[in-house]
């Protein structure tokens, strides 16, 4: 047997996520389909993170054992022939040890989300972003965002059926940026993207979504205070859930020797 | 009478362009319906550039007049409102005075194309990019497109539909930047973007995507001179026509008081 790690990007907006399912086309499933066009074999294929349905990913990291051994280069072609016209591509494939974890062994976990903050409604990014029209006080997001990096219970933020046996989780970034438009010259007019990075060795489920949900809300001026959110323990004292549409799994990373 | 100004972005996937015409939805032809429906009057809406099928706009100047006087801020809201679901949106809108002409009062027009250089199948980007899986050399690029800047006939890299008078037009700006993939520390496997900026006060038909198939020949390692190519004066001399997909019109300038 021979272990493959492969990163992909896809876009997430006509998929069910990540997560093999009867209701529609998953990552997994389309992967799981190019491998055995490939080899004939059935494998099952781990990643580092399983996203829901509409999110994308620029590095999702995954991995599968198939009997031979074949170069990771051939497997690269192979998969991205049979993915071809699928909304998923491999940007890498690496043989790696028996002992790799493509979820097991990750020791941080990188996801962005993207707002596109202006009036007019959304051309270029549709399914990519979130369009919030209302003018957003990113000053006030990003000091709210500062408290959230840390360890915390982080109940408030994740979702009632997360299926993680902790609510307790060390948040190692939160970061967020103004992206100006790349043209044009007034900014105000035409609006502006808000880059969130969010980086954690693990996260519950939609606590990234329901992070930004909240960011958003105290963007908008209302009276949320992060230190009394988290200190609730309970989801309905946080903001919604950020639509699926601006998230971004961006990286996986690896001990040296992964 | 009053005319307004509007400044427009569009994904040009689905659009035969911008001109009106009988096989399909145009920019054009979008956007005077939706001032129909604000107003009830037939308008000929006039742009800095007729884009063609496919082409892209993240700044398109157009302007048109209209009986009555409408503020521009409820003229915005109204045809954005009406151009909802469509692939345009209305960005900015302006009352300005009668001698303003989209596209006799420009004074330079910006366009910008966009490749996708890597060996992994455009995802996130399709139709917004050319994606070219070999790899390019850019330095052999940078120093083609500085030759292009100046004062040239033009014969070589023009449709042979072209309309205008004289092929004799200045290019002023012909950048190009290399801007890596935001994502992953490996940029060699995830490849990048080139990205292409051009400047005159007026290009020729199909003079941008010429530029970009002969700049494009060169990275791939073809002996084209440009020097060679504008002597010739011959449309075969150059490369072939790039497509439609990675061409943005960025913006459209004018004098101060417009």
């Amino acid at each position: 047997m021979t272990r493959y790690k492969l990163t992909l990007e896809y876009n997430g907006t006509t998929l069910i996520g990540w997560q093999e399912n009867i209701q529609g086309p998953s990552v997994q499933s389309l992967v799981r389909d190019a491998v055995f066009k490939f080899c004939q074999q059935d494998v099952e294929v781990i990643a580092a993170g399983r996203t829901d349905a509409g999110v994308h990913a620029l590095g999702m990291v995954c991995h599968f054992d198939i009997v031979g051994d074949s170069d990771a280069e051939t497997v690269m072609r192979a998969l991205n022939f049979y993915l071809i016209d699928s909304p998923v591509a491999v940007l890498d494939c690496e043989i790696v040890s028996d002992d790799f974890h493509a979820r097991f062994s990750c020791t941080c976990r990188n996801y962005r989300y993207i707002i596109l903050n202006r009036r007019a409604p959304v051309i270029m990014d549709k399914n990519m972003v979130w369009w919030i029209p209302r003018p957003l006080n990113v000053e006030k997001m990003q000091a709210a965002a500062a408290k959230l990096v840390g360890n915390h219970d982080w109940t408030s933020f994740r979702a009632s059926e997360c299926q993680a046996k902790s609510p307790i989780k060390t948040l190692d970034k939160a970061d967020i940026e103004i992206c100006d438009m790349a043209y044009g010259e007034k900014g105000e007019m035409q609006g502006q993207y808000i880059i969130m990075n969010f980086s954690a060795r693990s996260f519950l489920h939609h606590q990234v979504r329901n992070m930004v949900g909240t960011l958003v809300e105290i963007g908008l001026g209302k009276p949320f205070d992060i230190d009394e959110v988290f200190a609730a323990k309970n989801r309905s004292a946080a903001g919604p859930t950020a639509p699926s549409s601006g998230l971004y799994f961006v990286s996986a990373e690896y001990a040296n020797n992964d």
